[in-house]
């Protein structure tokens, strides 16, 4: 246990602070709309541009929008950086992102209350564009700021009005410079609500995420032949939607057989011609697998690929797989997961490892830095909508890990 | 064996007449397209006049366009109908209803030419919009003759331009009397290619068909919980498109297990909210089953019922399924069924009986007269389709069948 792990946050002043927020783009719902580069965006940089500078932080701004606010260490090794987001969907929630940035801020003012400082500097950050839901892809600013994309890409990137990336950044008043960009840091972390159901189920307020899992995507067709349902015997069909069925269940079973974290879904599927009494002549439908490495998801394809080629060489059927886009598994940095493990027990709170399911800016950042995420409850798992919600006890304790798992990254005291 | 068994159709004289009318609205790829009271439809009916007229029969015309070409008896009895029809959907085939027409005509001129006297009349038939490709439903002129439609509901009938059907019938000139309508017959027989693969892949030539099935519609939703594919546990979800695979498979092996010819087909199935990344939460999806017999069908859609009641009792997966539509099953009159197998015995061709899985006239023919069909090979089971095929033998021998069958029913030398 470190010398620190008896301070705690301000769990009533966190509430305030996350209130107050939530009114910028609030909407009658109960929820909150404040897409990226909006106007209501721009409110709420402002308002947290403030707050951080009330917190004593200096605030920088980079070519992306994301913004940085400092505090100083007693050396100048890396800093540790306390991430997420203010952006949101539309008729999002009030906890996915504000939570971490909104977070990290009660971090910076209770280290000031404890008179506590630290080896290290502490950094708040406020990505930009996490969501991607206007302008697309997601994790936009982490991704930036990392290296994954090329500043003209970004600034030409288009809502579905028309309106480019840059110009929308300019015009609220939030383009920075590149030097001023969240650098490679000592440590990263995000906390953020879960957007799934597993700590709600296991009745925990906290969770140790270990990583990000992989995603494949793939698309997947299937021909037989259309002929009228009526005069065709069952035995001489070549029924693409039947043949569908064994790939559907391929997909669950596939899944359950692996273990957590992976899942595997097919959420989209189409019938041709699609008519009452016409046997299905093709169908194409998509798989999504998760898992925690690489070689697990080539294992999850391998296994797909397999029940293709039963079903190829059982009838006459034709079955093609489209592997068409991959995105890496994030493996967390297991001395910062270590350090957020250790934040829970000095909290002595049940300690519970679980993977994201979802994508982060963690993913993007953990290209540079060493980095952790840790997970709040969030009410039957219930995310992108109004009704997403955490309860205050949650949010502290996941804030109190926060602070702890700062302190030691930070070598406190130092 | 009846006197008259070694009497012969012209086999070359019927190929003849169908390659005439198979002009009569021919595609270039070799197929036709005659819709129904189209000046294709005028121009076919125009020469089938022509055609009964020169085989001696005497032509009439009913108010829903029916013709009817009478070859008198030596008594008043009721006579024996031989009847199809003569329109065809868009890029149709030239077998499709023509076959039966020139068929029956060709029987007439046989017995003509053999000087054979029937103690019943003898009636070519061609019915009005069989197809119901262009004027909804199909089987219109046969069902509105026995009764089955209104003739201001039939005349209201619109097709995709706006014209109606009472308007193109008079617009052709084809528009005749209520008394002019076939009448309660001795026998109905109706020759028609099989519209499906069961003799093809059984390698005969002709089959005798012992009944239409009956079909049920039902529309079936499956209600579960759109989630997020990533971060929703395997175990948590409510996947209705996982739920409605169960219900796929079973319509599959409901009609396995039930025998031929019962089929049971999901042709048409959507998924909300159809997106890569997220796990279906509603699936609508249709039934179409048919059978022999009524409690068969109904019989099908209790075990599809045992089956939705149990995705419902295993989890929190909504099911509910509407049975909307039903088409009772029509079994052949027994005695016009045997004389048709008379008639294929009395030829030396394999005895094959078999239900049909699809409507015809001969369906609404059975409400009021005993009614038999003849089913003639067609290459791979195609239809409603340019390729559509029967080998020319293969006609003869169904056109002889009718021919025998005809005079078994009609008392021929009575």
């Amino acid at each position: 246990m470190s010398d620190y792990a008896y301070v705690r946050v301000d769990g009533a002043r966190l509430q305030q602070t996350l209130g107050d927020l939530a009114r910028i783009g609030a909407t009658p719902g109960g929820g909150v709309t404040r897409l990226a580069l909006s106007d209501e965006d721009r409110a709420a940089r402002d308002h947290l541009a403030d707050l951080m500078r009330e917190a004593g932080l200096t605030v920088r701004g980079d070519d992306f929008g994301n913004m940085t606010g400092r505090r100083a260490g007693t050396s100048d090794l890396p800093p540790i950086q306390l991430a997420s987001h203010l952006d949101t969907v539309r008729s999002g929630g009030r906890f996915d992102g504000a939570l971490g940035v909104v977070a990290a801020l009660e971090v910076m003012r209770t280290l000031d209350d404890a008179r506590i400082e630290t080896r290290r500097p502490l950094e708040v950050v406020n990505w930009t564009n996490e969501e991607g839901v206007r302008f697309e892809p997601a994790m936009m600013g982490s991704g930036a700021a990392t290296g994954r994309f090329e500043r003209d890409w970004v600034d030409a990137r288009t809502d579905r009005d028309g309106f480019a990336f840059g110009a929308e950044l300019e015009r609220i008043g939030y383009r920075g410079t590149a030097r001023d960009r969240p650098a490679k840091a000592g440590a990263y972390l995000e906390l953020h609500i879960e957007q799934g159901p597993t700590l709600d189920d296991a009745e925990l307020p906290v969770g140790i995420v270990e990583g990000i899992v992989g995603i494949t995507w793939l698309d997947v067709v299937v021909e037989g032949r259309a002929d009228h349902a009526g005069p065709s015997p069952m035995g001489t069909r070549r029924d693409a939607l039947v043949a569908a069925t064994a790939l559907i269940s391929k997909v669950q079973r596939i899944a359950l057989a692996m273990g957590e974290p992976a899942v595997g879904t097919v959420g989209r599927l189409s019938v041709e011609p699609n008519s009452i009494n016409t046997i299905p002549g093709k169908v194409t439908l998509s798989a999504d697998f998760r898992n925690r490495t690489g070689d697990g998801l080539d294992q999850m394809v391998a296994e797909l690929n397999e029940t293709a080629a039963l079903i190829r060489s059982e009838g006459e059927i034709g079955v093609s797989l489209d592997r068409f886009w991959t995105s890496e598994p994030t493996p967390f940095a297991s001395n910062v997961v270590a350090e957020v493990a250790g934040a829970v027990a000095d909290l002595g709170l049940p300690e519970r490892r679980l993977w994201s399911g979802a994508g982060h800016d963690a993913k993007y950042a953990a290209d540079v830095s060493p980095a952790g995420m840790i997970f709040v409850r969030s009410r039957g798992g219930i995310s992108h909508n109004e009704q997403e919600w955490s309860d205050p006890r949650d949010v502290e304790a996941g804030a109190n890990v926060l602070l702890l798992a700062t302190l030691r990254l930070a070598d406190a005291g130092g």
